[in-house]
């Protein structure tokens, strides 16, 4: 639910210089979890996350009406770590944009999500937050190869298409500006119609770090709704040079009582025994209205390669550094998620 | 006065999404103060500071309506210093919670206030800001022994009683995740009735610093309202290994014309010279409505110690460097405090 | 068009403690360029910018009724680069103010512009923002002489004249709290009649830098309507020590369709040759509604000095760095600008 913090024609006497069309929201979540994780040979950590259920985030957001069928909007929205305050500062790097809207589509520009990354944690049913998501094993190339893009990019253009029966999709180029591991284009094409939802999308950054190949990035996935339980399932590929990371998803989930369970395998197998390891994440999301829920998260990494190497992969960053190859990660963590 | 953002059932034909229990308010304070200091040897300074009758703040929170009497809700609230538009970035480090309540009490999570800080505060008629205020002479022990526990905690967890006749009470603990300084365990209880309020608070900041003992802090106040006039007194005890700081402090505030004059005192005395001194605070507030209010503040420290070593206490700091042992502070001020 | 927040009379029933004279002001702007600079020998540059037709920016403001004619308000407004999510944190430092406002006037306080940016801005057609403003001429000497005072300044007290026929102005002076190249003194004082509108400044920044001399700037300006289009002019001088800088600027602007066309041309010349080039700016903005519109920006700066000197001024700060003495920079952006 969300604040529409006036715009009522019916009030402009009282609003002064609200205008009937004007409208900004506030919204946020506000998600903390108290959370265990082991790390192996590292030893284990107990933490107050803010990140159990999803991120925590707060922004504003607007839609004005031009008439003609046209909106132009924008959106501001930041991460939110309530367990400290956000003590290094709000940003809006979430996300922050400005947009025009109409029968032909949606034009935007700013700091926004890249096609690839909506479509592979589309079929995450863990919000690529938490100790269960896909985000605990994906490899997005930052530290090792410098792509500042497996998420977001800044200096994006985007161009959305309208409604045409089930088919949507999207093409962003962002301006790299002479950073290297900033400049990308990519796309994403999708079919949703009734219970039935598939998608795919490419992304390409271009050579970045010290690599003399582009980064490129493809994947797809699918969901179908089976009556009472929700089934999906999601494959990327990412390569450059001789790395890659190949990622395998499927995941289930079912209304039990007032809430959900969830449960998911992520495979994750690399150029490199590092790149490697696998995921059972699961979950209960019980819901006490439609905007606060409770939630049990579990998640359970199994690194590939062995001790004399560093593991890259945990259930969850928040827990002690120094886990080797060939180690497990287990956490488990109980959480508040209130929306605004 | 705080402004509700919407929530209101009438206007959800106009507001859309929003529902009835909803609400997000934006609130805070712009207090600047012109104010001089003089330090002793160090000299004068004259500033504008972000903090004469109150600190300024800026924060949203919400609240939203479970049913069978339980509310689930958000704060987040950070700090504003107007003087310099805020230049290091905006936080929510003051508070940054979510909370569920009903009639078992509330537990809340997130970075909150500390029992001990909320307990003595409460006695504090200078709002622990500005050139009067008991915050000037108490020691939280954060740069001599590292404690980041005398105000605030990252990653509490708390559990508020409900209300059952005067009392009220709550236990709050702070996950250290592997940091030292960080964990806390505390609680305050307290009764109020009429014109009668006391309050005790204990809390424990874990081995902190090259410290091998807990830093402990208890504190205990009453306040008395005699007809037109209130009088209070507040006693704090902290320790550490060898190092321990007392605080005694009383004070009356009257009524006078549209404002209200303030006096305290303030004894600090320490297991070193340096941690002992005396503060005499005076203020007057003249109220030009709820919201907005002028203010002319008064104080004067006298440091313990002697010349040959620095002195730790200043009336308020925004004073010039190097005051030293023996030497006293005095500071006074002009403050415009505005609510929002 | 600002949404008030609430502060309805009628709703107070519904709204709670919200009382009838209140109300907060969220506002804004997201603005992206889509921008090329050629900076000469240096090369050019594609970008996307947050200041094409003005600056991006976030704000609260809000006005509290006192009664008796006077009211209460503040100000909070910071910086909001849109192409990156603001990476570097949300601040107030565009505005930070309290005020008070009466028949006497108004007496503000806080972090605010000064009388000699507010003069020179107001003559510039393009909101002292992206490749055709004065602001790429203008020497605000922050990084040779150590002034922080080109714009605006920490610590400000104000005063401004109320309501007078058609004459304003205001006094300002900004503490420095011991920091060189913060004190300022600065008034402003104009005359606004129907299509004319003339307006003088004086601003000095107390001796900064390792220079002996205070900073100076004086400007004045002057705009007239002259039936479909408005002319307007400026001139301002700086100077400390030996050295200055003279900036003359001359405009017009002239509806064309639904929109307006600008052109204006700068020459700025100073003590050094490198501090001396001249700007032909040249845009055309088309509104989309009172909130929204689209641009096209141009500008070229010739610089003098030569090319074993590194040039100061390019069209816009989002070119190549490197360019040299006697070199052109030329820029031209696409925009679309949202406000709220």
């Amino acid at each position: 639910m969300k604040k529409s913090l006036i715009a009522l024609a019916a009030l402009t006497a009282f609003a002064g210089a609200a205008s009937a069309q004007s409208s900004v929201t506030i919204f946020g979540i506000v998600d903390l979890a108290a959370r265990s994780v082991s790390n192996g040979s590292a030893g284990s950590l107990k933490t107050l996350s803010p990140n159990g259920q999803s991120s925590s985030r707060l922004g504003f957001r607007g839609v004005e009406d031009l008439g003609g069928g046209m909106t132009a909007g924008f959106w501001l929205e930041g991460d939110l770590a309530a367990d400290t305050g956000n003590a290094t500062g709000m940003t809006w790097t979430r996300r922050a944009t400005v947009s025009l809207n109409g029968g032909f589509g949606e034009v935007r520009m700013g700091r926004d999500y890249l096609p690839t990354f909506v479509n592979i944690s589309t079929y995450d049913m863990f919000s690529y937050q938490g100790v269960s998501t896909i985000s605990n094993l994906r490899n997005t190339f930052l530290a090792s190869g410098g792509a500042t893009t497996g998420v977001r990019a800044n200096n994006t253009v985007s161009y959305f298409l309208p409604a045409m029966g089930g088919l949507y999709g999207q093409v962003t180029v962002a301006a790299g500006e002479a950073v290297q591991g900033n400049k990308h284009e990519g796309f994403r094409l999708g079919y949703a119609a009734g219970p039935f939802n598939v998608s795919a999308a490419y992304g390409k950054t271009d050579k970045f770090g010290t690599a003399i190949d582009d980064l490129k990035t493809v994947n797809f996935g699918g969901s179908y709704k089976l009556g009472f339980m929700t089934v999906q399932a999601s494959y990327e590929k990412s390569d450059y040079s001789t790395t890659n990371q190949k990622l395998a998803s499927a995941g289930v989930q079912v209304p039990v009582g007032a809430g959900t369970f969830k449960v998911n395998y992520i495979k994750a197998s690399g150029s490199a025994d590092t790149l490697s390891a696998t995921l059972l994440g699961a979950g209960y999301v019980y819901d006490l209205s439609k905007r606060t829920s409770l939630g049990v998260g579990y998640g359970r990494v199994a690194n590939g390669g062995n001790a004399t190497l560093g593991a890259k992969y945990t259930a969850s960053g928040n827990g002690p550094a120094g886990i080797k190859g060939g180690e497990t990660s287990t956490g488990y963590d109980f959480s508040i998620n209130h929306k605004f």
